[in-house]
């Protein structure tokens, strides 16, 4: 049972669209049921929505193809990376094609000394760090799902590491791209800074497959830190937790993880990755640099946290236990959804200034806790941003409608303390409704001008981030 | 004597055009020739090209009313703040008009806690360190002049800093914008992160005044580290000192600064700066951070940079001496200057990979050697980027155009290393004609379309940054 319902507004296909496709790509193209249902859901809550077909793409040549071919009927298409999405972004609401790129998966180049890589767009990020084992050098975006280097640089994705490394805006440095009617641009070179000419990078990261298809992903590679040692801190409430934070950053203190986890996090997550974390709010740090400056920093740390009441500061230094330790967070997710055994989940990932960020967590738990629902409560502290995950009866429909509810009070209230409704998730279907107070009727106007200018026909991923005009909606 | 001319097409204005201006911000419209001739110049070696009119514009709606007013009868509009471009940005090659924001200098907020800041576009870069002397924190990005932060946003500027810090492109969190009919947009809110809509951040971040006019920066600021050091060390040859810095990048440390200069660039310094450092290769470094992890950088540095050679590695650890250090090499333009008395300069400002550093720059002194002038080489290494200073005689067109073909070798070269014909200076008219080369015709027209959707008319800064149609060429 799925919950959150899309209505769908298929394009009908001109005759014989299908059979062209199965003459040039053969048993590359399927209009098999289960394929098409495979592509036209994701991890959202949304029900699926089928393409009409599926493409699965090897080259940039093929890619251009479908591209024109889309162009020249006013079909809708669809990137398919790994499916991760959280947010409806794979959900086929116009019909069309799904065109799959996981098979794209060559690392094309890593140059070592420029700390730069080049992958087309289904790498997986795992299958990228893999391939650099014995570079010295890594790439620190990590998002839950192994998701692909193209849907990761397609939602501005990023995970635990971004107050340190930044996201995928700060760590991509070019991209090719095959624009709506087939043409092929990369969007900037290998320099590490560059003045020349509009930032189309920054453009197409974040487009969520509505302004180009991307292929290709250089992005920014970070030498393996000598040292990493990990440490946890409780505190009596998320305020001083925050307020420690806040410290630590003024004081310049590299930190390359900071994460935030409520009682219900860490009660999930002892039960389901057998630990035996104090179950009170928590934070959850990682240092990398030197032995001593790794040190240095944990000391500092634990000085700070001290002072706002922070209790049991433990280190973390074997690889081991640190592992342990990551592995649970990353795994509280699923550790939330054992909380309530059936359950589906919703998912939020507002991002205000930190300063509010106690306080907008306050008034969500606040009201969370009058809800019919259990959640638990995840945050990346030092960027602001953090994810309820709401646990929900896939059969009870009053919880869903109770959920989005809770949502958009969210949303609005980070959105009047100057934040986003989405800090790493993307828009999608999902957060659409939010457009206009987020970005304002005039931003909206500017986003809707250049996708017409770059996609007249409104053919690649149609129906997905820009609201319908006003007048429609 | 200016040497390098470029041909006004002004556009006639429409009768009353300058009237109606007059009526709207009497003494702050000026016809007079010796205002509109200190806005139709900045520090490019191009001949100044004058503006039909200079308004001062102290409020966003009075930039609305100008916006309007000229797109409403196709008149030209260029945004001007400190002057310093090293471009011809505000040349006024179709006439029109020259909109001073630097009476909007006021610094509207910092918000300590959550490391931002939000100026108008005509506050300085001096000027916003300033008003932050008693916070703890600071700006750090640096280029020579004192620029405002909307010409610094507009032309995707840096400096020393970037190495460590990043470009305008990583530190401009939002700007607020007055687009070409008028509207007033918010680029961004004040998360650190966002997956919500495209990056209109980044698309004005370096549009150079040809999309919009920047009114208000939001920029990221930084704690002011607890201890500073700078270290100087010499080599025979560039090659040495650029693998050097590869390998402290490798390594992890996190170099705030390292400039190099050629040893002419070294000659002239001591001469006008009364130094007296060893007259070969030089690297120039500076380290932020705790006292213990200075320390433990600039030996790390120190035991990297012998292995490659490097002599006299000398520390600076008094704030004196790491001033007068770091003066001198901010006034290695005046400096190179000096070589040469009655000169003027053009400067070069491409950007390569690190790792094809020491070649460029290598393959170019080996053609400025056969110059007919003098010249001197300044770098930022960690970024790949580096200048030559040309030292021309104002009066002798041959050496105008023999620059000029160096500088077109040059850019030729750092194109064919996946580099970039300008790293932090902007292409205003002088980089024109490499875009082609560096873009593509399939990335030019995408900007050109992006361009056309934003400004139908095109009155804001025309004929700057894109080249002409390939057929008008």
């Amino acid at each position: 049972m799925d919950t959150l319902h899309f209505s769908q507004h298929a394009r009908p296909l001109p005759e014989g669209f299908v059979a062209a496709l199965q003459e040039h790509f053969a048993d590359r193209c399927s209009v098999a049921e289960s394929v098409r249902a495979h592509h036209g859901r994701d991890e959202s809550p949304y029900s699926p929505m089928l393409p009409d077909v599926v493409v699965y793409a090897l080259t940039i040549d093929e890619v251009v193809w479908v591209a024109r071919y889309c162009h020249a009927h006013h079909v809708a298409l669809i990137p398919y990376g790994a499916g991760s999405s959280l947010e409806g972004h794979l959900l086929a609401v116009q019909g069309g094609i799904s065109l799959d790129l996981s098979g794209m998966n060559r690392i094309l180049n890593v140059h070592a000394e420029d700390f730069t890589a080049t992958v087309q767009a289904g790498v997986t990020r795992k299958q990228l760090n893999e391939s650099l084992r014995d570079t010295g050098l890594f790439f620190p975006i990590d998002p839950g799902a192994d998701a692909s280097l193209g849907g990761m640089a397609a939602t501005r994705a990023s995970g635990t590491n971004a107050v340190r490394y930044g996201t995928m805006r700060e760590n991509v440095m070019s991209l090719k791209v095959v624009t709506a009617d087939g043409r092929v641009i990369e969007t900037a070179n290998r320099a590490r800074k560059s003045s020349s000419g509009y930032d189309l990078t920054h453009l197409f990261v974040g487009s969520e497959g509505t302004l180009g298809i991307i292929v290709e992903v250089t992005v920014r590679l970070y030498p393996q830190p000598e040292a990493v040692s990990a440490a946890i801190c409780n505190f009596s409430d998320l305020d001083s937790a925050v307020k420690s934070v806040i410290e630590i950053i003024q004081m310049g203190i590299p930190v390359a993880r900071v994460e935030f986890m409520d009682t219900g996090a860490v009660r999930a997550t002892n039960q389901y990755s057998h630990l035996t974390l104090r179950e009170s709010p928590l934070l959850l740090f990682e240092f990398h640099g030197s032995p001593a400056s790794v040190r240095e920093q944990a000391e500092s740390v634990q000085g700070i946290t001290r002072d706002h009441g922070g209790q049991d500061f433990q280190w973390a230094e074997h690889p081991e236990d640190r592992n342990r330790l990551w592995t649970a967070r990353h795994n509280a997710y699923f550790a939330g959804l054992q909380l309530r055994p059936g359950c589906r989940s919703s998912t939020t990932d507002v991002c205000v200034p930190i300063s509010r960020l106690a306080e907008c967590v306050g008034d969500t738990a606040a009201e969370l806790d009058q809800a019919s629902f259990p959640y638990t409560i995840v945050g990346h502290v030092g960027d602001g941003n953090f994810h309820v995950l709401m646990l929900l009866d896939p059969d009870n429909p009053a919880e869903w409608t109770e959920s989005e509810q809770l949502n958009q009070r969210l949303v609005e209230r980070a959105i009047a303390m100057q934040g986003t409704c989405t800090g790493e998730h993307g828009v999608g279907l999902h957060k659409q409704a939010f457009m206009r107070a987020e970005h304002g009727q005039d931003g909206l106007d500017v986003m809707a001008a250049i996708k017409a200018a770059l996609d007249p026909h409104d053919i690649l991923n149609p129906g997905k981030m820009l609201p319908p005009p006003a007048s429609a909606a």
